[in-house]
């Protein structure tokens, strides 16, 4: 967390009182606490988009009976290690299995990574999680 | 537009300098101009999930020689026709036409339109763009 | 409209039988029209990716009384004649007038005009629609 | 996995082209096997829409030398024990830390968690994966 900075803002009152509305009801005390993450999601958007280095999570559902499917991903894992930081495993039931894959990298290299196990035959359905590294919105 | 508040926003020094390049990039002049934006948007983002009036436009395309398509697509016009101010049509190509329906109403009402309007038979493509009346903006 | 065309498409009968559900409660008539619908919808997002040529919409509020404001909205227009078809505008009440401005050209330039509309200095809100010339989806 | 059913989709034929090659580039095999993902897709939002039991992340970056927030974030992940499965936690650099929480639960309850850990003052930014529990869709 580096200096704070303080800076003067104008805005139509009319505005401003609709805003001060609309954030009391977000659950922030301050304005400036709002638009910090206002702007620090402007800030993620603009790494993704400029390829930059970026962290995130990839999700993704799969019935673990699928035969040579569990292999499969982690063929994939490997292939991608080094994007991988680390993957959580969870049984959700006696056939689905919920897997979290932590990844650091850049933003397209991370989109192929989610798109590779994602496109398996047997994955049931997969996401990612697109966030920072921090360092871009310290 | 009302009169002008002007208000103080502390942030991390590090953080400003880096929304100060992206704001640059994007053409705004001042910080202010760029977080009046953000404000905007994310009160628009809350006039239609809060169901309030609101302003639009529905668009969609389609092939005139469809039978019976063009009839349809204007009774529905006429079944809605509080929410519709005007409507803009376009022929794309021989076959193609583009209609741009101008909306204003409940945000629910508006979208049940558009849906009305996309799932005809025949209609290939429809979007529906929120926007606002400029009321919960100004 | 070319020809139809019939295949054949396997699915999980329980993945089907909730996939009849959903459709039936959107209101398709028959599971070849909900999927034409998806299908033609990842056509449209491909259009726009691979920056082929596009139809839409620029849909934007502000308040005319805001000095040399609409001067300047046409002056853009201008520039960017060669992208645009039509424009209907529409006066909202006292203030705000809402302009949707119909559009065919790259998908790329179609984005830049959208931005540079939006980013004039007291338009209130603007959004893009999506969509297609019809020739990649009949 | 259930029994496999089989059924017929009408399409026009170019239409059928066109999705052919966008699938053929997408690395797909078949079409049942694109079209089984975008059927899952759209059961997928329709869980979270309705409110169904779904499973997801909440994927968020802070400093931990932020006073207190280590433990903050701490007791509220307590708070909604029922909702969270497993916490995976990622030490990104000196000051940043990545968090991944496994959740399953009703939709609404997951989203208010994943606002509250956002949320927390110190949090840089946070999002939220949706995915399924596998049992709408398998």
């Amino acid at each position: 967390m580096s200096e704070l900075a303080r800076f003067g803002v104008s805005l139509e009152n009319r505005l401003l009182e609709k805003y001060d509305r609309l954030i009391r009801k977000k659950g922030y005390a301050t304005r400036s606490e709002a638009l910090r993450d206002l702007i620090r999601s402007e800030l993620v958007k603009k790494e993704w988009e400029e390829n930059q280095e970026v962290a995130g999570a990839v999700t993704f559902v799969y019935d673990h009976h699928h035969r040579g499917l569990a292999g499969r991903l982690t063929d994939i894992q490997h292939d991608w290690q080094s994007l991988i930081i680390s993957t959580q495993h969870i049984h959700l039931d006696h056939h689905n299995c919920l897997e979290i894959v932590a990844v650091k990298g850049r933003a397209h290299e991370v989109e192929k990574l989610a798109h590779a196990l994602r496109s398996v035959k047997g994955v049931r359905h997969g996401t990612l999680s697109m966030t920072s590294t921090g360092k871009a919105i310290d």
